[in-house]
């Protein structure tokens, strides 16, 4: 691939991309940890991305993606659509190279996240989650400033992005003495982190949990189509999962690697909240808890060596006492 | 030091014994991140030790004590006394070398402290806090048994033990491109993790806090002796700082090297937990919540480089929940 190619937004992820960004993301962010887990005997691998300076995984692809911009984009600002960890991933990493940056948000998104985006100093864009299109808005946006678009999943510098997590999952277990993992179970909104996983770890199995009523990826990868969410107005604790549709860029990918999907309810992922506080000692957000929730509820299979993510711990705390209580 | 006086109770701990214990836990302990957190503009570095396997420090030391044991002792099992979190470093690293654990734990104490003991297979006898001596009880079940004392703060490879975390400080700091910590706040119940980062960091200056009523090393280092907390029923969130009073071996050592004690109010410590909840995603117990508390309450002055100790994480639901409401 060219220079040019390399930079081109319709170009394909790969996993050469995600070893470069994995070579840009080590110098900046330390490595998250792998927490081990007993389920029924048996031990997990729980990649722990509440603890990045963002409290979630997206500051991977953010940073991956911003660092890829050239001198002229950079004075033009980056647009971001985000219900709250991306957006935080952009503002940080805009932060950082001192680039402008736009947020469009959620108007019922935690207040942690609206909050934890304003103090990285972007600008934040509120829309009506029911009524209104984000990609629309930006797209206005992009038009009035000439900035550029950093979607928060299909992207195939914030696909590589995420994947990163992969490619520590395997060096970890690798400094443990053990293989690469025969799964990683992966929290699903849009498909960013488990199509980045997919590519980071091409011996693994790939399994997505979605939230119930949100399990539009799922129901895609059955019908070979992508689909939309048949009720954007289901009620879901899991705000950072809240994905209508997935994108062609991720599909294609996910449709040759996922080999299982599940969806998991408001009560597992409470009680997969629980676990993590009492267990590992760490603050998962609903979003972030369905992969531990699926395997939690035995609707994922333990093989000897299971990976799991544990996306983001961005929770406001009425809603985290909720959840455990 | 000849190998019989390496393994005298009564040898005073040194650095050497520090680094020596740190190529043992290097083999068997994740070293634990050393977290970034903004305070009134400076970075604050959290060593967070919630993330060990038993969720506090103290695996650190036992796992020193125990793995020294020769033959003989370890076949007539190990006796220890402890609130909580060294009664499952005990347990957990005489699970691991196959031997039988014997711990004295107050009959108040968190009961997830009491489940997770009694879950690495160690014997829980119970005593009463405000009544009965866990030493006396500790020492008969010695004489019974003939079993080695593993006493919670005042022994020479516990101290050493725990300055293991000073060490992972230091190298952690180095990597991030920073020098040795100019200071390193650490929570004090007996003395053993101050001591034991007093001798890992000799060029650090050492500051403890305790929880207010429990402050009776804060009042022995002014006093130039050994003073008992004077009054035991004083009641405190910090179960884990609850100690009446510390032993000569860890006096000596703090008499040498603290260079500041304060006291925090039970709000402080809420404090801190919230602060922790939301900007690092880690659940904080009571009692390894006080140095943070000291730093945002002003009550330590924030040096280039300061380092603080996040003790521990293992705290019941409702405690957590009423601390951060």
């Amino acid at each position: 691939m060219t220079g040019q190619e390399l930079l081109s937004p319709n170009r394909q992820p790969s996993r050469d991309g995600v070893l470069r960004a994995m070579s840009k993301v080590t110098e900046i962010l330390p490595q998250t940890p792998l927490l081990p887990l007993e389920v029924d005997g048996t031990t997990i691998w729980c990649k722990a991305e509440m603890l990045q300076p963002i409290g979630a995984f997206k500051i991977r692809g953010a940073w991956h993606r911003l660092t890829d911009m050239t001198k002229v984009q950079r004075t033009k600002g980056v647009v971001g659509v985000s219900s709250g960890n991306h957006a935080q991933g952009v503002a940080w990493a805009a932060n950082r190279l001192g680039i402008s940056a736009t947020i469009v948000m959620p108007s019922n998104a935690p207040q942690i996240k609206l909050q934890a985006t304003r103090a990285l100093g972007a600008k934040v864009v509120l829309y009506d989650r029911a009524t209104e299109s984000r990609d629309l808005i930006a797209a206005r946006l992009i038009d009035e400033s000439g900035g550029t678009l950093v979607h928060a999943f299909g992207d195939p510098w914030v696909i590589e992005g995420q994947g990163t997590a992969g490619i520590e999952i395997n060096e970890q277990l690798k400094e443990r003495g053990l293989g690469d993992p025969d799964q990683i179970v992966a929290c699903c909104g849009g498909g960013g982190l488990s199509a980045g996983l997919s590519l980071a770890c091409p011996d693994a199995e790939i399994i997505i949990v979605e939230p119930e009523g949100w399990d539009d990826i799922i129901r895609s990868l059955d019908a070979g189509k992508i689909l939309s969410v048949q009720d954007v107005t289901h009620p879901t604790m899991c705000d950072a999962l809240q994905t209508p549709q997935t994108y062609p860029i991720n599909f294609e990918i996910l449709q040759k690697r996922v080999s299982k999907g599940v969806t998991v309810s408001t009560q597992e992922v409470a009680a997969a909240m629980r676990l993590a506080f009492e267990k590992l000692h760490v603050v998962v957000e609903p979003g972030g808890a369905v992969a531990l929730a699926a395997v939690l509820a035995g609707k994922v299979d333990v093989k000897p060596v299971t990976a799991i993510t544990l996306s983001g711990g961005n929770v406001d705390r009425d809603t985290f006492v909720k959840m455990i209580a």
